[in-house]
């Protein structure tokens, strides 16, 4: 059942970012073919997929919150991008194809990566509901600065040298590169919806373990970071209590919030 | 008289730049010594002092604008920053100074430039009148986005194998390499200030014609692009002609807008 949902909703979502990324014959062309070749690649959609289910279990309409979820997955294939540059985890390929550099070179992967940004935050712009932007911008925008998603970019930089990084490290990496936007997408969902703010911070919280609950099993799935430190049962036991964390999170909204359970236990147990 | 004007306000956006920019020491450190060694670097910062003078054309306030006036600054840093890397212009020096990834290393650089993007987005949300953040955040990404200052740097690229690029290119790349943002600059400070549509469309054409003309100039002092194509004479004829365009726009706001007449001329008359 939770796979029929997920494969529905991230039809919607590749439906509609490929309405939002420019055409391909616009110009300058190739920067618009690397932007869809980019996106457009069979992810699982999982953050925008979070931003639609929040924004649903607070009570708001999935069309008023389809820009800003697409938003999100635009901030997730900028990051991607430019991690797998050269320079950073030099990554020939990305889900089984060659990366966004090897296709057009690293000069455009930059700049596609730069464009995709500047797109999602174009997108949350046409929110319909001018008065909440301000807060969405904010929340996202501290997300992924260097407080957040690229500090954490920073850090891995940092101890990719070192054989094994401490606890502690892992730890800082992780709640930065990887939960600190779930939770901003769990988090804008329930903004937008205008939830209250007990909602918007509990949903912030389910986000933020769903996250760290994510970059576990990648570990594990992976064979590093966490995995390699604590050998793969610690890791699994690790993921297993960030998720309970997660869903206690989740008990104000009752039954209501069963899709974000089913989307914990997803992630928890997929396996790849 | 200009000079002084100049320097007030360079002074006012560096105080305002260094109190908004993460300090030094908070972690991860490098980041944050790498983003205030890129934007604290002696720029002119000519595109916020553009954003407070249209907004007190208008009869804005200058405190409510700096947030925005900001924001553009870092966002013409991040321009700069990606622009330098090896994979683009290749730029040893910036402004005298080892630039960003000489100093820091080329995967640092292009981090560095991706926060000080995710700051200037921060700065805008910040803005005190909530109600005008989605259209400033609109018109800027949207200025620096595929079909504006990246879609320049894109072609730019492009035409650097090329010996001689055509004068429809050369447009092409200035209009949205320069031009975008400096339009943009000029707009949101009218745009904050509640100026009506028609003021709002003047200061657009004013910061879009000083934005082809600053290219201009910048191409005589370089010896290359336009210069390169009509020599100096006939790029420094286009240059006055764009400028006086830019004059033209400022009518309807009479002697209030001799400040940014004297820009225009500074712009026009500068020799570094």
């Amino acid at each position: 059942m939770i796979k029929k949902y997920l494969e529905k909703n991230r039809r919607l979502i590749d439906k509609e970012l490929g309405k939002y990324l420019p055409e391909r014959i616009s110009r300058p062309r190739i920067i618009h073919e690397a932007m869809r070749y980019s996106v457009l690649n069979g992810g699982k959609r999982i953050r925008p997929i979070l931003v639609l289910e929040s924004s649903r279990v607070c009570g708001g309409r999935i069309k008023d919150v389809l820009p800003v979820a697409c938003a999100i997955e635009l901030v997730h294939s900028y990051s991607l991008i430019h991690d797998d540059l050269p320079s950073m985890d030099d990554a020939a390929t990305r889900r089984g194809k060659p990366s966004c550099h090897m296709k057009y070179g690293e000069a455009l992967a930059i700049l596609t990566g730069d464009s995709l940004l500047s797109l999602a935050f174009n997108l949350i712009s046409r929110e319909k509901n001018k008065a909440k932007i301000g807060r969405v911008v904010f929340e996202i925008s501290k997300a992924i600065g260097s407080f957040g998603m690229i500090g954490g970019q920073v850090m891995d930089l940092n101890v990719k040298g070192a054989k094994k990084a401490d606890p502690h490290t892992m730890q800082y990496i992780n709640s930065r590169k990887t939960a600190s936007l779930m939770a901003a997408a769990a988090k804008t969902g329930a903004i937008i919806a205008g939830a209250s703010e007990k909602e918007i911070k509990a949903l912030q919280k389910y986000g933020e373990h769903l996250g760290l609950a994510f970059q576990r099993v990648d570990d594990i799935l992976d064979r590093n970071g966490y995995a390699e430190i604590f050998g793969a049962g610690g890791a699994h036991d690790e993921s297993k209590r960030l998720i309970s964390k997660a869903e206690d999170a989740l008990e104000i909204f009752g039954r209501q919030a069963d899709n974000l359970r089913h989307i914990s236990d997803f992630v928890l147990n997929r396996k790849h």
